[in-house]
């Protein structure tokens, strides 16, 4: 069974790690957002790329849920003395990560074999493939202003309202190698629960992206990431509202429902199944709130039992 | 009095550090050696910069003579995971040092608008000139074949005897700005102790800077960095001989003599005064180990004195 993961950052890592525990990693494939990527001190972020690749190979700080287990921060707190902003928490540990992958795209590597790169030196046998090799920047309209994604949800903590999306550069990139055909040729497709608007927007707004989720004969199984109208993390939910989005299981399938074939809602949002079902998007209630390996290991089952 | 000093790494950064014991800062210019630079990672390593203003800041690792004191090493231990060689030494905090240099570099500016940014960060008010904004790369000729100055200095300790020794770039590199002025207009024109064919030898062989040294009215003081024919650090006396040049205060009479006009000489070289004298160099005998900061001091007082 091959399963393609369309992924966002924190609420994606834990669901693929229930889903290696299920399926051998050399059967996952990871279609990644690159709508958070930043550039600091001139070295390339990829937060949503590198929090799944430090879950999946086990060097995460869990508690966090991103950067490096025992991570410190020697140099960022070095940069200080230069004048640069420091809010975005860089370790010294992930500014190699950052280094290499700068060091490869600067001597011609395109951003899916630096990702390559990276996965493979952290032991994973899984296919990380950012969703697009050209730069996309999602860019957040607020009454403060257009803010980069990372100035929106590190450095102001997503305390601003949110009047609009954009993704820059989204009208030129073109899927990376591999993406499209990882989402024609699986069995299932999983939507992890990511924010719908930041982190899934990004790859369905790629060209080519959403017409293959339409088309592939795989599965397409959405986890909500919203339950009870409440996201475990991040702003998914009062983002959703502030753009006239149903902030609830019913408005993800909603925002969907032209590829999706089935949804995953959790236990507390049953009420919700027949709305759900009313987007033309079969449900499936579940436990989707991931403690620990038991429930993430439980989720990735039904998941890929959804497939019929 | 202005002073203005030739210098390499460790014992020129001890020697600077009596000098601004007794002039004040803004009346010091630096003149650096850049051919031991070096890229790792993608990140600009300025290894004789970086010692002189981490001294003089008096964050330097005393111990060692380079790198920051309490200095971690968490990112390059890291940067294993991904094949690097680290056998050069770069620390955490010194990490951010060089992100803000390359990161300027990047952007467009000189090296030498990189330099007295990193110098103010660390609160010097004398002025560190790199001899050229243009890149001069030392490659030192071994029985292994051509290294680089850091592949022959710190991944193989010097191990190799010197057949030669070349500044790649050289040819085309012209003195960064305020070089050649701050020898013309200077007091005093000191030569630090500092590997006469690595370390000054780059800095002379930029185009114009011999001749300036030649013709200035300063006085041009050294300070042999060769001790009873023995350095106190580093290669220079075994570079020296393998070169065919003399390993001793003697021989670095003859090296500068075109432009030198006092050489000071340690207590323990004194029978070499008549042979320093023969070069047509007047010859100042003191004390010139720096073991502390009444050393610095005193030997600073001795140079600073030699002007008539």
């Amino acid at each position: 069974m091959k399963i393609t993961v369309l992924a966002g950052g924190v609420g994606a890592a834990r669901f693929l790690d229930g889903v290696v525990q299920v399926v051998p990693q050399e059967d996952v494939t990871v279609i990644s957002n690159v709508g958070d990527d930043e550039e600091f001190f001139g070295l390339h972020v990829s937060p949503d790329i590198d929090i799944v690749i430090y879950t999946l190979a086990g060097a995460i700080d869990a508690a966090k849920g991103w950067g490096l287990a025992g991570e410190t921060f020697h140099a960022l707190d070095a940069l200080r003395r230069f004048g640069y902003e420091t809010w975005f928490g860089l370790g010294d540990g992930d500014l190699a990560t950052l280094a290499h992958r700068t060091q490869m795209l600067r001597s011609g590597a395109t951003f899916s074999q630096a990702t390559r790169s990276i996965a493979g030196a952290f032991g994973l046998r899984l296919a990380v493939l950012p969703v697009s090799d050209q730069r996309i920047r999602t860019l957040v309209e607020t009454d403060a202003g257009m803010l980069s994604f990372q100035e929106y949800f590190v450095k102001r903590r997503t305390d601003d309202a949110v009047r609009g999306v954009r993704f820059d550069g989204v009208d030129t990139a073109v899927p990376a190698p591999g993406v499209v055909e990882a989402i024609r040729s699986a069995d299932i497709v999983a939507i992890a629960p990511s924010n719908p608007v930041v982190s899934i927007g990004p790859l369905l707004a790629v060209r080519g992206v959403r017409d293959a989720l339409c088309t592939t004969s795989a599965t397409v199984v959405g986890v909500s990431p919203i339950i009870a109208g409440k996201t475990i993390k991040g702003p998914a939910d009062r983002m959703m509202a502030s753009l006239g989005m149903t902030p609830t299981a019913a408005g993800v399938a909603e925002a969907y429902r032209d590829f999706l074939d089935v949804l995953v809602i959790d236990e507390e949002d049953r009420g919700l199944a027949p709305a759900v079902e009313g987007e033309g998007v079969r449900c499936i209630v579940a436990q989707t709130i991931m403690r620990g390996p038991a429930e993430k290991r439980a989720l990735a089952q039904v998941v890929l039992g959804a497939v019929q």
